[in-house]
């Protein structure tokens, strides 16, 4: 099985308003609520394409058995552990008259060290059973900074390789206890290293300690830069949609091609036609699986005759 | 006791940012929760003021089980009749740079046929016990637009003076069943009335059954229209603050005053030393009763002498 962590996960709730006008009142026509979190997010992903995978993390409060009670049905396997406060709200106003979101998201529940600890145990027996684990977003309040150094050492302890998907300083502390793949956006690691030019800054992520980087670099497809080689690849066309979840269908396309020992080449193609195929589906976060196998054949992957 | 009814209960969450800026992320620093709708206001004052209080109306769902949760130490007596659907949330983003609010309210659960008939044989009993009885808020889906009026011949026939404080069509429809009170505000009032000018437009609500019209001003105060005379009672001087809860402050006000037999001066001087103790208390909602007890004795009540 492929395990997926969500530390901070959350109750995703998208409000549909005619127009957002600040200062005002506004009656909300649609509202929807989906289990949230990046890791979450990866796990619908990868049960959607087949793949066995389980999800932890910290769930507590109302919020977090509304989060339970939608995932069940979504069939990742569920070893969330319980913490005492509530699970966070992300709240989503989509402006109907421009299609614009504007997000607002609490911050989640202060975590315990007794609580934590439990964490640790439950996550050191999941870690044994896993083929791939992968560590994603930001850090719940009472979490150490080193929350995900933590983890993927005991991940590579137990030989299970690990993809980082974080940003600012949890992701700096985490690349330096040597992730197998750590997946940012151009924004992270421009973050992280202060290179603009993200060629540059993913051979200094990969100095730092990362063995492999894969940049998402929105539009233009995702950049791989291994120990085997650089790669570049691109949708075949641009696509207009809700780019929301497409990083996470990016994840799983690279965590689903890890667990069955693809090429690099055919990692980037099964990440970049997802995170597409995501872009492409009405709904936010989900994929349209036929545009998908549409995609998968008509991704262009070129080489870089360049040192990594 | 004084039974106040709230169809509509409200979970209401208040998000703190530095700045709203639409179509941006927000981290929210500050999340605060509390049982609204604004019969649940108007029972927390009336408790606060020492008054025995039970609220009704419906709960459902995880937000329900929360604002029971919140509202068990508040100490009114909690009659709320269970419902399917989930209990809706309302969002106040407060922009701490500004103090301004944006308001996102969600529409509430639909209720069914057979939960309106529930409710009815509970309301029923209760209104035989209540000394004075207040509709207050919006209807939620599915409960009939003469919902209201529906109440109001029940409470009638019960005995029980009852007071209105809705809006639109529910107040067109409540104000024919004859409510011994009205208490629009001025945009209420006009909106029912199709007049802009308070003291006629509330003569054409008395016109159109209701007894007595309480129009709440604003800074101006409150405007009364009764068979025994008609009176415009002002605060003090004006005062700044949060206004969230001044119009149930004003309800409580007029209420306990009815219940106490007081004279429509003394009724209104208690309605508008209330609602601006409401405005001056630092959380939203919250009266200070130090604040409460010095206007008491110096609000302005002057009698017009125009005929109602």
């Amino acid at each position: 099985m492929i395990l997926t962590v969500t530390l901070n996960t959350a109750l995703d709730i998208t409000y549909t308003v005619p127009a957002l006008v600040p200062h005002t009142g506004h009656r909300v026509g649609d509202v929807r609520e989906r289990p949230g979190g990046k890791g979450l997010n990866v796990a619908r992903v990868l049960t959607a394409l087949g793949y066995e995978s389980v999800v932890t993390g910290f769930v507590g409060g109302p919020t977090g058995a509304v989060v339970r009670e939608l995932l069940a049905p979504l069939a990742p396997h569920d070893a969330l552990v319980p913490v005492a406060g509530a699970t966070r709200r992300t709240v989503a106003v989509v402006d109907a008259s421009s299609g614009d979101t504007t997000q607002l998201n609490e911050p989640g529940p202060t975590v315990g060290p007794e609580e934590w600890a439990a964490f640790l145990a439950s996550y050191d027996s999941l870690v044994r059973e896993a083929a791939a684990v992968a560590l994603c977003g930001s850090l719940p309040p009472g979490v150490h900074v080193g929350a995900y150094a933590e983890l993927i050492r005991r991940a590579r302890a137990a030989g299970a390789p690990v993809l980082l998907d974080t940003s600012g300083e949890p992701l700096r502390r985490g690349i330096a206890a040597r992730p197998d793949l750590v997946k940012p956006n151009a924004e992270e690691l421009a973050q992280l290293t202060g290179g603009r030019e993200p060629l540059r800054a993913a051979r200094d992520a990969r100095r730092r300690g990362a063995h492999a980087v894969v940049a998402s670099l929105g539009a233009e497809g995702v950049m791989a830069v291994t120990a085997k080689g650089v790669w570049h690849a691109i949708p075949p066309a641009p696509v207009k949609g809700n780019p929301t979840g497409a990083g996470d269908s990016a994840v799983a396309g690279l965590l689903s091609g890890l667990v069955d020992g693809l090429s690099w080449p055919d990692r980037l193609s099964r990440a970049v036609a997802l995170s597409t195929a995501t872009v492409l589906a009405p709904a936010a976060g989900e994929f349209d699986p036929t545009a998908y196998e549409d995609l998968l054949e008509r991704v262009t992957v070129t080489e870089q005759a360049v040192a990594a």
